[in-house]
């Protein structure tokens, strides 16, 4: 049986103008490797209602989940929670056990309960919500659609709470070889290998250290005993890899 | 008149499996928004043929300009030229101006020319060559679409060579202030002023410091009048921001 796939929609103008240098899409894929769901896509667009609209439709039909990050602040360009509820055809509002958390968080941190703090308990009808042990705030989910904020430390602590409801398959492995010989000096034997063992994955990366060229040469799959085969293959070709 | 839009596509598992952080997009993103080319996505995708070309097709024909990353290596998992090659309907087959740099480069470097080594030299019909001066081996464009390496350097270098062939628009222009106050808290106030110049962009960015709230407001837009009366109206309603 196939892993579950899923897609990342990453959203905020901060990316697309070099503000920001995206990092969740990175953290959702090491998280999803090992849990034994397939990331096939990273999607970053801007805060654009049509555009999110469409990007969610796309992915969410395209994939088992789709898991967004940003845009459910308190600002005007927080957009993403109405996106989300239009992609899906719902009607959202402020909901009482999302405005019970708000008002309970901002009792405890004597800060007024204003009109922008409320508007974070806007959630889509039918949606749960996802627990925000960082600033409250909630996150949801709605259809396969998991809605997580972009700031980094609450955005890893809302999947760290949806992972446990998530049913993965089985855990990616990799497991690399450091040859210090330039790619195109191993691609042929690198390749011949992989054509051998298609059922694995082989991929390679160069990289120049201290003047010197080098490959990290890595085998990939869900079948522990068919990488290791691979990697020991691997180790028999490059004898002086590490 | 609009600026000229583009997109990146990222190919490559070893972003998607979490063992790569992306940085090609983010360098991108700055470059193109100092030259007036305004990024609507970064896309990341597997190295995976048939979705190469689907997504190469998709975002070559929604936008200005097309740039992608990765891929164009000496190995086997190295199929972005032929996929590319497929999404325009143009063959390829090594080039005689492509095998002739990479000839002379390994000449230099006393490495043997090799067969993995000839394959970088596989160019679809119609395309123009980009200098790669880190290591040889070029990228092309082809149509509107740019095909660079992934390793960063050669990426930068690559993209340094493309730049002077575009006609930018107006560069994106940013003043920010950062006031040590929660986002919920300015949110009311920034919004406000946000619907009051609604022809230019404005994005609050939270953090935390030391423990302390904080959130950057950001002002963006083509028109520097414009950008800087919107920052000046920031800075009477946020007079201790800095």
């Amino acid at each position: 049986m196939p892993n579950p796939t899923a897609a990342a929609l990453i959203i905020g103008d901060e990316i697309l103008t070099g503000r920001t240098r995206e990092g969740n899409g990175h953290f959702l894929a090491g998280v999803l490797a090992q849990t034994g769901i397939d990331l096939k896509e990273i999607r970053v667009i801007g805060d654009d209602h049509a555009t999110i609209v469409a990007a969610v439709r796309e992915l969410a039909a395209g994939h088992d989940h789709l898991f967004t990050s940003g845009g459910i602040g308190p600002t005007h360009d927080d957009i993403t929670a109405d996106a989300v509820a239009d992609a899906f055809g719902a009607t959202i509002s402020i909901r009482d056990d999302a405005y019970a958390i708000l008002a309970a968080h901002y009792a405890t941190t004597g800060m007024e309960f204003n009109a922008a703090r409320q508007r974070m308990a806007r959630i889509p009808a039918g949606a749960r919500l996802i627990d925000n042990p960082v600033s409250a705030a909630p996150g949801f989910s709605l259809g396969n659609t998991y809605v997580m904020a972009g700031v980094p430390n609450i955005f890893q602590a809302m999947v760290a709470s949806v992972l446990p409801t998530l049913t993965g398959g089985k855990p990616l492995i990799s497991l690399s070889l450091r040859v210090m010989q330039a790619e195109s000096s191993v691609a042929q034997a690198f390749g011949a290998l992989a054509a051998r063992m298609p059922d694995i994955s082989m991929g390679s990366y160069p990289f120049v250290k201290d003047g010197a060229y080098g490959t990290n040469l890595v085998v990939r799959g869900t079948d522990a005993a068919r990488v290791e085969a691979g990697h020991a293959q691997l180790r028999a070709l490059f004898p002086e890899g590490q």
